[in-house]
C-alpha cells in the first residue's frame, strides 16, 4: 500500500507503491509531468505494474465515428480522441539475469516525490531480488518548460550483480478497457502506422487524422546496443554493480518536418545535457512561483493542495499554445482529451493573472477555430460563431446534445475570458488579431439566438447551464447575464443593445430569490439526499433529474461570482442560502465557485471547506475519474477559492478589485497576481492587509481607489468580519485539514 | 412507370411496374398482405427486381446492442429489430432456357390487384422475352386471416416453350444498406443459424435472440424435384406450355415445437385446398366489413383510401395476439419493427369499434410486459409501471430519450385504451385478468411523478407530450389530462385522487387560449415555413425547435379529442386556430386528429382535407418512410377523420355520443361500430341522421338519449351546418380528392 506523505509545502511524496489499479491509475495523474506541448503520466520506469500508459502531445488525436441509436440532424457524426503518443519512458532492468520486478522479491523502501519548484518526478527504491541480491534505484524524470518538445530521464542503478537496461522507445502499447463511466475516454487501439525508424527515431502516423509524429531518442553517461524496427527502438546496456545513464527524448508532430524539428531538439537537449535541463526547469519555475505563489499559513494541506494545483495548471497551459489546454491538461485521457468551457471559465482566469502569456495563446487557438465554429452556427440556423462544447482541433465532438450543444453559454464565457485578459494585460494587438472577432462573432450568436416577447422582455430559451442536473430551460441566468456581457463588450448594433438591455432574470417572488433558470423554483423537491449514492448521475436518469430541484454545480452561484454586480448583497445572501441547500456538488467545478460566494458573504469557514476540497480533490481525496487524468479546472479552482474568495478579486468592467478576508483557520494569508505588467503581492493577517507593487499599478480595497508605483506598500487595517454558519447542504463539504 | 388506377371501391390497382427503388418499395408496403400474425411485403414473385425483401412473423426479431457517444444512466443497452424470416415467396421462371427477367424482353402488360374483399393479391403479366416468346403470368397470394401461420400462392405460366419453374424457401437474403433516417429500421445480416431441414421445411434460430423458426413448405398441382440444404429448400417443376401448382407455406415460431406447428398447419392448409382458402378469406373479410365498412359517396378517392386504411389495420391486428401491433403492421422493417403510443391512442380505437376481439388481445400483450414495466419504472426511481416508448417484447428499446423514456403519456394512453374496450366491450374477464392491473400500475406512476406546489397545484413535469419538436417540457396538457383521467380510473387512494383533481392545465391569458405545455405560448415563433424542407427534423437541429413555437403533430389538439369536456368550446375554438397555425403535420399521427377537432367546430372543409391526407398518405402520396412498412395508424386515421371527426363520435365516461355531420363534398356517409355486443349502422346525408341497430343499443345523439332496439332504426333532422373557413396552417393540407 502506498500513502502520500504529510504535507509538504513543495513536494508531494508518495511512500511504497500503489497495490491496486485505481490507485496506480491515481497516482501516475498526480505524478504527471507535463509542460501544456508534452505530458507523461507518472507510469513506473519499468512497463508493469501499470495503471494506465500516457504519453500525450497536445492534439495529437485520432478520429472516430459516433453512431447513435436515434441520431437527429447535425449530430456530430465524428468524434476526435487524444492517443497514447509513442512511449519514451519504459526502463526494463535484469539484475544478475533477474528481472526487476517489484511485484516478486522484497520491495524494502519505494518512494516518489513530486518537486513542484524543481519541476521533476524523483523516484528510489530499494528491492531485493528473489534471488537476494540488493538492488538500489533512483530516477529523476524531467518534461521541460523551456524546451516544449523535450523530455528527460536520469537512471541510475546499483546492485552486487550483472545489470542489464533495455530502455525502449515503444509504440501502440496495450491499454486498459475503458472504465464504465461517461467522463472516461474511447480506446484508440493500434492507432499508428509506421512511417520510417532508425538508430535515432522511429516516425509514425495516425491512421484517419493523419498525424505525423516524429519521436528522436538518445542516451548519454554509457555504452549501449541499439535494436530498431518499425514500433520498437531499444538501447541495450550492460555493466557490472552500477549502471547510470541519461534518456533524452523530443517529439515533432506539429511542425512543418517532424522528423528534422524532433531531431534537433534531442540534439540541442543532449548538448545541454540533463543537469542544465533541472537547471532552466528550476530557473522557470522559480521564475513562475515569483508571480503566482499562494502561502497560507495554519493550513499544511491546502497550502501543499493549492501549490500542487497552479503547478498542474502550469503544466497543462505553459506551451500549450498554438493547441488547446485540455479538461485533464496531458495528465490522462479523460474525457477524450478535449477542451471544454472550464478551460475559459476557470483554467484561464488563473493564468490571466498568473502566467498570461499562455493565456493570449490559449484565445488565439480559439480564435484559430473560428471558421469551424461558423460553420456550426450556420448548421444550428444562428449567425456568428458557435464555439463546440468538446473539441481538440475545432469542430464539435459532444454526443450528447442537451448537455453538450445545448450549452451556448460557452460562447459568452470565450468572450468574457478575451475581456479578461485584455483587461489585465493591455494586450491591444491580441484584440485586433483575434479577441475583437472573438467577441463579435459570439455576439452575434446571442443577438440571433435571443428574442423580444411582446412586452419587450428578451429570452434564451431551450438552453442548458453550468448545471447539467437541468437542461433544455428557458433564461438560465447565468447564460443571459453572459450574454448580456458579450453583446454589450462587442456594441454590434442597437438591436443588440436592447436585447442586452432587456434580457430576463427570472426572479420567484415567493420565495424571494432568483430562478438558476426560469421556473426552476417551481419544480418537484429532491427529497431524499441521505439516501444516496453519488454521483447522482451515475444512479438516476435524467429524467429524474432534470425535472427536480437539484443542482449538480454551481449555477446560479456562478452567475453572482461571474457578474457580481446584477445582484445585491441581500439577494445574494437568499440566493445562497437557497441552491446551497439544493447543490451536490457532483461536478469538481463546483466547490471553487461556491467558496468565491461563501467568502463573500462572510461564510469564512465554508469557504475555506470549500477552498480545501477543490484544493485536495485530486491529491487526497482520489476517486475513479481522477485516474484518466487530474482535473485542471479544479486545480486552477483552489487559486481561485483563495484569490477570487478570500481575496476577493473581482475584474468586472475590466478594473481591478479586491477586497481580502481571511478565515479563522489560517494565520497569514498571501497571494500575488499580475496587472499589466506589474506584480501585486497581497498579504492578509487578522486585521490588516499589505499590499507591495513592483510597478505601477491601480485597484479598489473594498470601497477605496488605490495607485501605488514601483516598490510601494500599502497597509490597511481589516476590520474583524463575524464568520457566518454555513447553510445546510446536501453534501457536507470536505472538512478542512 | 407504374401508377395506381383510378380510384375503385374495392381494389387498389397497379398498372406497370415502378422504375425506381423507391417506387418499388413504396409498392410492396402497399401489397404486402398480413394477418398479424405473419406479413409477406409485395415483392414480386421472381426475386429480382426488389425494393426490400421482407417476411415477418410478429415477434420474430433479432437483438443488438444500443451504443451512445456519451451514455446515461439507464439509457437502454439493447434493443430488438425485427428480422427478414425465412422467405416462402420467390418463384423463378425461366422460358425456353431465357430467364424471365422484366428488366430485359419487352413487358406488354403488368397489372397488380389488391382485392380488399377477397384478400388477395392478384397479379396479371404478359412479356415478350428476348427470344421473341411470349410469357402469360398470372399469380395470387393469400395470407389466411383464418390460418393464422398460413400464406399460399397460385402460380400459373402459359408460353409456347419449355417452362422452368424453381420455387425457392431461402434464408438471409441479401438486404439493401439503411437508409439515413431515424424511422428506417437498422439491417439484421445473417440473423440465423441453421438447425434443420429436410424435404418439408426448414428450421433456424436467431443468434442472440434464439428464437426458433420452422418453415414448411409444399407444392400441390404439379410434379416437382426437391432439393434442400441448411438455407435454402427448393422445389423444381418443368412442363411445356402450361404450367400451374399451389405452393402453400406455414410459419411456426411462438409456440413449442415449432416444426410440429408449421408441419401440421401446412398439411390442413394443403388439405383444404387453394380455393378453400380463398373462400375462407372472402368469409372472414365478408363478416369484418359487416360491421367496419364505411362508405362515402362523393369523395372516391378518399372512399378507395378509407378501405384501403381499415384493410391494413385488420391486416396488422386480426391475429397479432398474443403479440404486439408493431406501427407498421408487418408491412414493412421501419421503427425496427417496433410498437409505439400510436398503437393504442391510433390503432385500438378504431379496432375497438370494429372488430373488437384483437383488442383485448393487444392490451393483454401490454399486461404480459407489465413484469419488464415495473422493473423500468423501479429503475427510474418511479413507482407502479412505465411502459416502453418502443418495444417488441417488452423492453425499453428507445435510444434518444428526450423523445422516448420521456414521452410518459404512453402510460395513460393504455390505461385510456383498456378504458375504451372495457366501455364498448363490457368485457369484465378481462378485467379481473389484465385490465384493472394496468389501469392501476400505470395510475401509481403518476402519483409519483406528479408533485404538489405550495399552493396546491399539481403539476408534472420534465415530459414530452406527443409533439415532438417540443422536449421536455412542464405541465403539457394532454400528459395531464390523460393522467386525470387515469388517476380517476385506478381511484387508487386520497392522494391520487387531489392529485388528479389538481393538475394543471397551463393556460395563457395573453393569448386566450391553452399552452400546449407551460410557457409554450411565450416562446419565439417559428417565422419562415414557407422557406423549409420538411420534415423540419431532417432540416433542423433539435435546438433549433425545441425553444420555438412549432408543433411536429397535433398535441394540445389531441387533448381536446380525447379529453373534450375538459374545454369549452370557445376555448377549442381559439385553441384550435392558434394551433393550426404553428402545427406542420410532419408526423402522419396529425393530419387525423386535426380532422377531427376541425369537423366538430364546422370546418368541414378543412376536416375532409385532413381526412383526405389520411387516406391517401400511403396510397397516394407515396414518400421515402411508407417504403419501410405503412404507417398503420395513419391507415386508422382515416376511420378516426370519418367516425371521431364527421360522425362525431365520443366516448369519455364510458358513454357513447355521436354528433354526425357531413362536409359539402360528401353526398352520403355511412359508418358502422360495434358497441357491447350489437351494431350500429350510420347514414348521414345532407339533413337528415339515420341510425339502425342489430341488437339493443343506448347512446346520445347530439343532446338526445336515444335507445334502439335489435332491428329498430331511428331518424333525425340535421340541422345544416355553415362549414367555416379554414384557419391559416404552415403547409396547406392535401385537397381532397
Amino acid at each position: 500500500m502506498s500513502r502520500i506523505a504529510p504535507a509538504e509545502p513543495w513536494a508531494v511524496r508518495e511512500i511504497g507503491l500503489p497495490s491496486d489499479d485505481a490507485g496506480r491509475r491515481q497516482a501516475e495523474s498526480l505524478f504527471a509531468l507535463a509542460n501544456g506541448h508534452i505530458g507523461l503520466r507518472g507510469n513506473l520506469d519499468e512497463p508493469q505494474p501499470c495503471g494506465m500508459p500516457g504519453t500525450f502531445l497536445n492534439s495529437l488525436y485520432e478520429e472516430r465515428e459516433l453512431t447513435y441509436p436515434e441520431a437527429g440532424y447535425a449530430f456530430p457524426e465524428r468524434t476526435e480522441t487524444i492517443v497514447n503518443a509513442p512511449n519514451g519512458k519504459p526502463i526494463t532492468l535484469t539484475v544478475g539475469g533477474e528481472p526487476f520486478d517489484l511485484e516478486t522479491g522484497e520491495l524494502r523502501r519505494h518512494e516518489r516525490v513530486l518537486d513542484l519548484r524543481a519541476g521533476t518526478l524523483t523516484r528510489e527504491a530499494v528491492w531485493v531480488s528473489p534471488g537476494g541480491v540488493e538492488v538500489r534505484l533512483r530516477s529523476v524524470r524531467v518534461v521541460s518548460f523551456r524546451r516544449p518538445s523535450v523530455a528527460a530521464i536520469r537512471y541510475t542503478v546499483d546492485a552486487d550483480a550483472e545489470l542489464r537496461v533495455d530502455s525502449d522507445l515503444m509504440v501502440d502499447e496495450a491499454q486498459p478497457p475503458p472504465r464504465d463511466d461517461p467522463r472516461a475516454s474511447a480506446v484508440i487501439a493500434d492507432a499508428f502506422v509506421p512511417v520510417f525508424h532508425d538508430r535515432d527515431l522511429l516516425v509514425h502516423r495516425t491512421r484517419r487524422s493523419g498525424i505525423t509524429v516524429a519521436v528522436a531518442v538518445t542516451h548519454t553517461g554509457h555504452d549501449g546496443e541499439i535494436v530498431t524496427g518499425p514500433d520498437r527502438l531499444r538501447w541495450t546496456a550492460t555493466a557490472h554493480g552500477s549502471l547510470s545513464f541519461d534518456k533524452i527524448l523530443a517529439y515533432g508532430w506539429d511542425g512543418l518536418d517532424q522528423r528534422d524539428q524532433a531531431l534537433a531538439d534531442r540534439d540541442a537537449a543532449a548538448r545541454a545535457g540533463f543537469d542544465e535541463l533541472l537547471a532552466e526547469q528550476r530557473a522557470y519555475l522559480d521564475d513562475f512561483w515569483a508571480y503566482a505563489d499562494i502561502e497560507l499559513d495554519g493550513d499544511d494541506e491546502v497550502q501543499q493542495g493549492t501549490r500542487f494545483g497552479l503547478f498542474h495548471v502550469l503544466q497543462a497551459g505553459a506551451q500549450a499554445g498554438p493547441h488547446p489546454i485540455p479538461a485533464k491538461g496531458l495528465t490522462g485521457n479523460g474525457y477524450d482529451g478535449h477542451t471544454l468551457w472550464d478551460n475559459e471559465t476557470y483554467v484561464l482566469p488563473v493564468l490571466t493573472y498568473t502566467h498570461p502569456a499562455c493565456v493570449g495563446q490559449a484565445l488565439r487557438w480559439r480564435h484559430s477555430t473560428l471558421d469551424q465554429a461558423r460553420s456550426r452556427a450556420r448548421e444550428l440556423r444562428l449567425d456568428g460563431a458557435a464555439f463546440p462544447w468538446r473539441t481538440i482541433s475545432g469542430p464539435e465532438c459532444s454526443g450528447y446534445w442537451p448537455a453538450g450543444t445545448a450549452a451556448l453559454h460557452i460562447n459568452a464565457d470565450i468572450a468574457d475570458a478575451v475581456l479578461r485578459y485584455h483587461a489585465a494585460t493591455g494586450d491591444d494587438t491580441f484584440m485586433r488579431e483575434a479577441g475583437d472577432e472573438l467577441i463579435a462573432e459570439t455576439a452575434r450568436l446571442w443577438r440571433k439566438v435571443a428574442y423580444l416577447d411582446e412586452e419587450g422582455v428578451a429570452h434564451i430559451a431551450g438552453v442548458t447551464g453550468p448545471d447539467e442536473y437541468t437542461a433544455l430551460m428557458d433564461d438560465n441566468v447565468y447564460t443571459n447575464l453572459m450574454a448580456r456581457r458579450n453583446l454589450r463588450a462587442a456594441a454590434l448594433d442597437e438591436v443588440s443593445g436592447h436585447i442586452a438591455d432587456r434580457l430576463a432574470v427570472p426572479y420567484s417572488p415567493r420565495r424571494e430569490v432568483h430562478e438558476q433558470s426560469a421556473g426552476f423554483t417551481r419544480l418537484d423537491e429532491w427529497k431524499s439526499f441521505d439516501d444516496e449514492s453519488y454521483p447522482l448521475m451515475l444512479h438516476h436518469h435524467y429524467l429524474n433529474l432534470y425535472r427536480k430541484q437539484v443542482v449538480k454545480q454551481a449555477d446560479l452561484v456562478l452567475a453572482m461570482v461571474m457578474c457580481g454586480d446584477e445582484f445585491t448583497r441581500d439577494e445574494k445572501r437568499r440566493n445562497f442560502e437557497y441552491y446551497e441547500a439544493r447543490t451536490v456538488r457532483d461536478s469538481s467545478l463546483s466547490a471553487p465557485m461556491q467558496a468565491v460566494l461563501a467568502a463573500e458573504l462572510d461564510h469564512l469557514s465554508l469557504a475555506h471547506a470549500y477552498l480545501s476540497e477543490a484544493a485536495l480533490l485530486d491529491l487526497r481525496a482520489g476517486g475513479e475519474s481522477g485516474g484518466d487524468g487530474l482535473h485542471i479546472a479544479a486545480c486552477a479552482g483552489a487559486w481561485i477559492a483563495v484569490v477570487m474568495g478570500f481575496g476577493g478579486l473581482r475584474d468586472s468592467g475590466g478594473r481591478l478589485a479586491l477586497s481580502p478576508k481571511i478565515p479563522p483557520g489560517l494565520t497569514r494569508l498571501r497571494f500575488r497576481l499580475r496587472w499589466r505588467g506589474a506584480a501585486l503581492c497581497v498579504t492578509v493577517t487578522p486585521g490588516v492587509v499589505t499590499y507591495q507593487a513592483d510597478g505601477p499599478i491601480s485597484f479598489r480595497h473594498y470601497d477605496s481607489e488605490t495607485s501605488l508605483r514601483a516598490g510601494e506598500e500599502a497597509t490597511f487595517k481589516l476590520d474583524p468580519v463575524d464568520d457566518l454558519p454555513a447553510p445546510p447542504t446536501p453534501r457536507p463539504p470536505t472538512p478542512p485539514g
